[in-house]
């Protein structure tokens, strides 16, 4: 249930991390920019298209060894509906390679209108008679600003899909404090999102004693990592912000628990562009990916 | 700048209200879905074709007497990127008719994905040579969790662009109040949040005192619809849940200023099924939108 699926794949690669998609034209290889626009033209449908062959060449190269991709659907929605169109076939073809797929869109909103984006993303959608995955991911992030209204039409549809959800609870930026940090009851804001992420999971239960509801808290936070790991035993970390961000394997050795388990860190750019900083052919650019994804597991496993 | 164009649209049409473009299946007139799933099947396109039809209807039926649009996202997305492009189609069309479109997106990101997002929906993107709106909409819901990481690269697009944001405050629903209500060095959580708009919006000065940094504050909490407008002096308030959430004319009085600016309302169900209510033909939907259209706005303005 929830994210069971993502702690197995953990599991089986020993590799607590998950690779984002973030996929900015600057970082895709010219030749492959190049092959798109000579097909589509410099149009939107051209942008998709490289988006596309480059994320599938990532895929490739990391899903022996990389457990979960996390696509953030706003580098996908930049280039309209093609785009939108490129992160579903992302996920589908991520999903026939047997990885797990967070699609990293911070969704919220309430009642009718979050049953809406929980069964987009997250289940199927109903169109007469017949139901279809639109977007089919196994996980979604979401802002839970909004409260359990917000929350509860992703639990329902979660527990009918196996799927799960990662709510936002101390994020990355140098900002985050504006809010998160103010002291709300005795408690910070982020502490009290952080409970009520292990009030939703009771509904979620998994069988390696996380639920279906983890919590988005930033690599670049160690301390509030290793607070809220302690403080919330069912909830499993998304990482963020580890690399380019700042963060290293010793910030985030707080987010796992005594097994190893209970968290995963991403890494975005730190892989998407680790051809340019190995200075490698760009035709190895997926190699260069599978490189930086093993040395930054190894970087990880190595602080535990 | 920003959301003068908004109170521009208020003015001509002497109506503060806005109608929410949340196109379920269920709401669309049959002759529209069965033409729809003859042309494309029961599939994501045949919704999308359906959607697209009735919400051409809906925009020619109200340009002339509202004066802007609110497309929420999710019920686009629900139908994978053929949806998606029908909210792009949507905005195009709702556009050209000379309305104003807030796309009900509620993202939030930070930094260069932010940027993603802000490009996308409230600029342009760059592709080779070439700038492309990708969706092009007026202004777009927000979500402030994540503090002003999270909203500068909105004002840079916008104060480019002459396009505006909304900020969730206070949101409509019953559990709002678990974070937004909570007591955060002594003002609630939606009060601080309102400050950082005001704060924001420094620097998207309108023309009318308002400026492109509005808030989302619901038509359910008239108390503090009418503490945020006197705390708020420069900050547009968008209200839902006026009808079918349960607010009334009463209820929202409070978020305008002396001269009747500073809020529009918007109404969703209430007019895109008003045609159920009415009893009237299905063919006649659009006429019967524009009906409560034109009842919903001398209920506000009787109340003002």
């Amino acid at each position: 249930m929830g994210l069971d699926r993502l702690i197995e794949g953990i599991k089986r690669t020993n590799n607590p991390t998950v690779a984002g998609l973030d996929p900015k034209l600057d970082y895709i290889p010219e030749p492959i920019v190049r092959a798109a626009f000579e097909a589509h033209g410099e149009t939107l449908e051209g942008a998709a298209a490289a988006i596309l062959a480059y994320n599938k060449g990532l895929i490739d190269a990391l899903c022996d060894v990389v457990p979960a991709v996390k696509p953030q659907a706003a580098y996908y929605e930049m280039y309209g509906w093609p785009g939108v169109r490129a992160l579903s076939e992302t996920i589908a073809y991520a999903r026939e390679k047997g990885m797990f797929v967070i699609t990293d869109g911070k969704r919220n909103d309430i009642g009718s209108t979050m049953e809406a984006y929980a069964a987009g993303h997250l289940g199927t959608t109903r169109v007469g008679e017949a139901e279809t995955a639109a977007f089919g991911a196994d996980a979604l992030t979401v802002n839970g600003y909004l409260g359990t209204d917000g929350i509860r039409p992703l639990l329902d549809v979660c527990r009918r899909f196996d799927t799960g959800i990662f709510v936002l609870v101390k994020t990355s930026n140098p900002s985050s404090g504006e809010l998160q940090d103010q002291p709300a009851g005795g408690q910070p804001v982020y502490r009290r999102m952080g409970s009520l992420c292990e009030r939703w999971g009771e509904e979620l239960p998994g069988k390696y004693g996380y639920s279906g509801v983890g919590a988005v808290v930033g690599a670049t936070w160690p301390a509030q990592l290793g607070e809220l790991r302690a403080a919330l035993p069912h909830t499993f970390l998304l990482v963020p912000g580890y690399g380019a961000q700042g963060g290293g394997a010793a910030d985030v050795a707080g987010a796992f628990d005594r097994d190893g388990l209970g968290a995963v860190i991403n890494s975005s750019r730190g892989i998407l562009c680790a051809w340019k900083k190995e200075g490698c052919a760009p035709e190895d650019y997926a190699g260069a990916a599978r490189r930086e994804a093993l040395r930054m597991r190894d970087d990880i496993l190595g602080a535990l």
